[in-house]
């Protein structure tokens, strides 16, 4: 059983989501892909997230843009903790996606990260730390990854000349 | 089999969607009137949706707030026109209902109105504008309806004291 | 006698309007189309507007960008459903356009859809379900058209590699 | 022939359009007051424009709220300069009131000032200043004007206390 | 060993931040609640943060409004899930506040709620799926919870009168 | 004496304020051109400012961008009609310009035009439009301007292809 | 020699304006203040740039509201550091007050703190730290300003009841 | 001992913040330059702010972007004055850079400069301004300065043709 899926509105997310599974396989997490377009697909987005938590998956990581409905609607189909990665949209640079995915309603949350890649990557961080609650091995790895990245930053301050 | 479905996504928004079930009334429209949470009640959201054409409806209108998944989920499962309303919400003044009602990707639209009541207003009166097509009575009662504003508006003028 | 209206405020708005008809044709819906600038030729806007319902259209479709009053004062002419199309405008990409369109005060109705290319799109197809309200033909070639891009979304998956 | 005309949408906009009339009352400039909504009443608009500068006015006032097309489409039927405030909106705060007067396309200038009724004075203010030009005895009240206000700012510091 | 930590920078933050501790209640979750400004007791929060996994927390909740650096600085200390609730601010309205929580760089995620109360309510319940991930009582709760308030939904219809 | 005077903030503001001067140009209205920073030449603008009426102008054209001063400090120090243009900023695109100009507190206004090329377009033509009151050899051109912008967009409806 | 002058726009800015002031008195520096219009008084406003340096005083801080040209008017007159307050704005909350201020080009640098209340106290504390630099008396009072706030916020915790 | 600090979150803002560094030099002031990664290096952040003082800085300029924490967070942790300089961020343009620096709560203040690289190098100015208070070689360095760039843009009048 996989432990992400990280699902996106349309192919055209797949450069910004492409960073959050570079993140998973860092991370050994393991994942699967899917293109679930809300509004194009409503009922696969149904079955989708009503199977979720049978299918055993722990996290589902959902991008999308504009008018961005499939992270909370996927949240409204499961217990499963759903992140929400807001595209940056052509017109407003993903303002929209960004209230569109983080202003929930009481009841149905969606964990939202920043817009564009730097929250694809943190989407696949977040799911990472929730799974390492529960899994020595991950927890390990983003030790690991947190300290490389300390340092990079570190020694990153000898290339300002 | 009434001609229009007011669907709103709490009893909170009833406020505002009155506004339109009163336009509808004047103008001489049937409807139906539903609180669908999106995130709440998927599962009857898309069963509603599915079942808007069979059941006559000429015309849904749907007003939500804050991340207001309501109206464009209801287009993703139907061919029938939506109209959606962003209701004003509590932090965001309903540029975030704005947003998430508008900025649709292309394949889905939703014809959207004003924030608040104007909007909820003319989502009434657009309505009828598109049942008067094919509706000579409905057309009429908007003839008289335009000609009684604009006499109020020319009326008006004699309170500017 | 055509459908559909196509109108916009200049030429620059073509590049966008053009989604627009290419929908509307795809959807066998027959239409006009016309240059309209609501600033530099406000007599033919409303002799435009108001003989829209004798010749017989049952949709306006109207681009405009900036202070884009265009959409909002043909709609102010005339009882046929007009639906707006923000332009993505240089300084403010468009947020002004959406603003100056879809906050119409109560009375007179536009119908917006979201800014730019997506919106020019789904202001063809949102025509098209108004019309397939009254049109079988029409309306077999919107199940068609829905299907296929329902389609089109389920097999782009294969792309994400 | 009054010098100036002082135009609004709705009498609701009287509140902050009556601090424009109160200014050109002290700058002793004659004016005339309209409920002219661009929306209800788009062939008095015409009408109202096209007239303008046979009618003998000097300066346009228009004052409009939400997606304002009345100081836009006003200037766009006469060469009398008009003057644009935007009204304080319900929930936008006049930010649509604002961009839908002030962003009009190359070739038809309106003359926008702030929101609300900082910008309702200074549309008095500004229309004198445009008298004045040609207008000795404006010109004198003005000066008078900026020096009495000027006196004020500088006593009040004695107020903070 | 408490599950959750609930933090928020100010005393000011507790209306809000109540209502995530009211539903962590509700769904049978241990909690404890601090006050750590960020910016008073920088000390505290980095101490705080790096004891937070050997305290067994298993999510924390932080709260923080204006230039909210709260919930991104605990998060850079811990690999324990952050979640962020933005307060609404008293001049942006919790705009600030979200921009200053969810746009955290690659590297360091926060999971970001709505602003304001319905933020606040949605953290308590996504940390409750993070924790029912592993944890049958609390799923069984959730799952309660979810169907009470569906059925609140539903039954709220009846309302509309 | 030359009836407009064009000022902006910096040499980088020409090339849109140029279209300033071609549009006087076309129209007939002479013409002077300055830099005057408002942050590095405070002495010279007010000294400007201080002169504009005796030196014979009829209108000043201020453009300027980010914390654009500019326009309402020449405003202050003069009763000559000032036009304000916002700067289409690097970050920003002109919002802080434009609200730096049009928010004007009541008692000195300044006549806003749009952001950019557009509004500094429109800056010569509202400049224009105010010489035009008492200026017959203006007040043609503008006519005959007007009809050939109006001949130019009836026209173009020709180009859609 | 007062140490700080505090200067507003306008009595009004005063209930923010004295959180200034109260702060400055309890770290024991001495100030002045004064009501300086920039748009009112810009004359008064280059005599008080002007003689800055030569009155000793050590840092200026200006509170200004809407288009707020006060702060960055005085820095363009003086080499004193000036420390810039947005006010909050009626129609925009401040957003306009916030750009108007801090968006100043190169060359002529506002130390902007925070909207309202919030940085009207942080201007006082600011124009502490900077005489703290060369003056023992006053950095001891921040000292214990810094722990007594830290002491306050932490004792807090116990009334989150 | 150096007299200021530029630090930065990443080498991704050195192209801006090496426009501090530039001014700084020009205007005779040493300096030391660290890449601190608020969220990557919170411990040498804390660390470095810690030890501000007794390494004698006198002024800490800090720039970042996004969620920006740095500037805040150095300057929760030393009484020197420290500039914050927000970076021209991807999506959002800066704005959430802005306001995630300039929103900081009463307590401890940030002085906040403009967007990208005009507020680095105001940065460098105004820290030149803080230790011209009492460094004279500084304050005369400052005084040509600011004689060079007004006469720079007197003469640039002549580029304008």
């Amino acid at each position: 059983m996989t432990q992400v899926a990280v699902v996106m509105g349309s192919t055209s997310d797949w450069p910004a989501m492409q960073q959050t599974t570079l993140l998973l396989e860092k991370l050994g997490i393991t994942y699967e892909k899917h293109v679930i377009s809300a509004h194009r697909m409503p009922e696969q987005l149904q079955t989708f997230g009503q199977a979720a938590q049978k299918n055993g998956l722990q996290v589902i990581i959902a991008g999308a843009g504009g008018a961005a409905h499939l992270p909370g609607m996927i949240a409204a189909n499961t217990l499963v903790p759903v992140i929400g990665v807001p595209m940056q949209s052509h017109a407003l640079n993903g303002m929209d996606s960004l209230l569109s995915i983080v202003q929930m309603p009481a009841g149905i949350p969606v964990a939202t990260v920043a817009i564009g890649d730097a929250g694809a990557k943190n989407a696949g961080i977040l799911a990472a730390q929730i799974i390492a609650l529960h899994h020595e091995e991950v927890r390990e790895k983003l030790v690991v990854f947190r300290k490389e990245q300390t340092q990079k930053s570190i020694v990153s301050e000898a290339e300002l000349i």
